[in-house]
């Protein structure tokens, strides 16, 4: 299988920071004034976020951006674990 | 005048990376498979790059792209100054 693009592992990233902070898509998504399908579609790996969006959605995390993206790179190729 | 995005500070820091590293825009497009207009674009700001884009041209300037985003969030207020 191929290998995961920075954009795929990012989204694995948010949605565990979203997770651990107690925040639903839709919490997020208003935090960062983005839809929620977006924020659906960027944690799945489907979009490719800007940096400006990567930036709003790390604050809104309340998190650096430069931080997560290290998260990310840590991560190991792991999607398709739990849905 | 509105405070400059993280693009617009994110081109300068690929800038100045770029030229200490002693490449021109067409080195840098080249390495990073971008055309070299994207890049000019990209380090005046006019671009808001992808993380997978902007992940491509900090493989391409040997640095990670957490630690030039670090960078591009130290920049100063500073556009304007030599163009």
């Amino acid at each position: 299988m191929p290998s995961p693009t920075l954009s795929d592992r990012f989204g694995i990233a948010v949605r565990r920071r979203r997770l651990a902070a107690g925040l639903s898509q839709e919490n997020l998504a208003e935090r960062a004034g983005l839809h929620p399908t977006y924020v659906s579609m960027v944690e799945r790996g489907v979009r490719n976020p800007t940096l400006d969006v990567a930036a709003r959605i790390a604050k809104s995390l309340k998190v650096g951006l430069p931080q997560l993206i290290q998260e990310a790179e840590g991560l190991r190729a792991e999607r398709g674990g739990r849905k």
